[in-house]
């Protein structure tokens, strides 16, 4: 296999006046003034999707998500991407672009530029630019819930990992689709980090490899522990996969009491789907309860298939 | 392999106050007003580097230096970071950190984010930033140059390749050492290229893919021909590894006539090697010529293994 970099560049759009984007050694944007955001992630076949059940589209669409997904869990908005491509001989190129043109349509993330390469094995990896809005107020991290604060999770959980069991279980009912795509198109919650950060959240994060596991980053970043009174499952999903499936990407909110009922009421004047109360923060550092029992922080590992 | 994103951080340095580097779900860093450059490349083993010849540390620098390179060839300069790690069971990931991060600090560009994933094959792919000191001045593209331009080369070229060729035989003499080392540790030439993008450089490429091969594209960006009458040969390379190999990262350089001399002095103020006059630009669009001959714009191909 040739590497043709040029290939890239067909579906890559026009920049505006004054950018330079795929073509030439680097490109060059405007960035507004104020903090850059940067995150990368790798898909990788056979370890982070199963090319008998997705298709390269969906791969490609599915590293863009979880880059975006990083972005807005900062409370940022996604800008550039930058795109690797690494394909065994053979692999239709042009299908796995597809899928990353459709998610930079989706998320306003054009790719910018890329590479191009051989290898064994299809790897996707995405690197974003982001920036925050507006720029005076520091981004949302991990680490900065207090005891006291209340959870809020954007959406039910667990329909990714439901999506992978009906698609590896080869009989798909008309119920099953929505989990099918959950599992093959995740969607970033970019407008939704941005209204938290915005209202005030104190620590955010992106479920990507389990609510368990990535609400324990949270305790650990911020030295609480948290105390969930209730578990948002996705329609046909189980209580396992909502707890430890990874690439929901659903946020996960923390908000003092005080910032919760105005926080709800700029989601619900932006259009956005009101977050569920899931729980609180606690003095008990690192400790993770559901429904007032211990819980292991064990989510979704990605092992090589 | 379960996937251990902290064990980057091992490496990583700590951050200025008021930045957020490696361990939250995005890095969140300050840069100057003015336009962003952005470039990301990827080194697969196998295809980009022989495991059996250069170690993972050399992957990890050879992956850097090639992002590096071309932030170097819009006369920008590297600002930070971002490193995907893609390998199978058993791989020394600090072996490969340590190249990379000894890459970081030759061109003080810090990694500040990165994922690390299983995959069957080593791939490194470092996605960089970088910024137009002084941001005034647009950067230096491969599109610029006109009929009559000098053309420089700020280095002899060709010992990558023969390095390759050295290390292949297994038998390096003592003068052999440096042309392995030039294939193991290519340099990207930052401070070259800022002084010549100052200087008033029309049109700028790094040689990552064969000198004729990246000369035919500034050719073809800028509408011009090209007529080299000096191919600075690495001592211990031939001709052919001159022309055809890639990865030696020396910069080309078109600058009009009138600004061929201050751009000497401000190599020679700036401490750096004096670029070699190699040719000039033609009128015959897409033509390169050699010593008066015709030469057709062959370079590397990066073949799977």
């Amino acid at each position: 296999l040739t590497v043709v970099r040029s290939q890239l560049s067909a579906w890559v759009g026009a920049p505006p006046a004054g950018e330079i984007w795929i073509g030439d050694d680097a490109a060059v944007v405007e960035v507004p003034a104020g903090p850059l955001v940067l995150a990368v992630d790798a898909a990788v076949a056979g370890v982070h999707a199963d090319l008998n059940l997705v298709s390269l589209a969906d791969l490609g669409w599915k590293a863009m998500a979880a880059a975006i997904s990083d972005i807005a869990a900062m409370g940022a908005r996604p800008r550039h991407a930058l795109a690797t491509f690494c394909v065994p001989p053979g692999t239709d190129v042009e299908l796995l672009s597809r899928g990353v043109a459709e998610a930079q349509a989706e998320w306003s993330c054009p790719v910018i530029g890329g590479d191009l390469t051989g290898a064994e094995q299809v790897v996707v990896s995405i690197a974003v630019t982001g920036c925050l809005e507006p720029p005076n107020q520091p981004a949302t991290t991990r680490a900065g819930a207090s005891p006291g604060d209340l959870l809020f999770l954007t959406g039910p959980v667990g329909a990714s990992a439901a999506g992978l069991r009906v698609l590896r279980s080869g009989r798909l009912t008309r119920s099953d689709t929505a989990l099918a795509t959950a599992h093959r198109r995740p969607r970033a919650r970019v407008a939704e980090g941005g209204a938290a950060r915005a209202a005030g959240a104190t620590a955010m994060i992106d479920v990507s490899d389990g609510l368990a596991r990535d609400i324990h980053r949270i305790a650990v970043a911020s030295g609480i522990g948290i105390d969930l009174d209730r578990l948002p499952v996705a329609d046909g999903a189980t209580q396992e996969e909502a707890l430890g499936g990874g690439e929901d990407y659903e946020l996960v909110i923390a908000v003092p009491p005080d910032r919760a009922e105005p926080m709800l009421a700029a989601f619900k004047d932006a259009g956005l789907r009101a977050p569920a109360a899931i729980g609180r923060c606690t003095q008990h550092v690192g400790q993770l309860d559901l429904f007032g029992q211990s819980i292991a922080p064990v989510g979704w590992r990605h092992d090589i298939g």
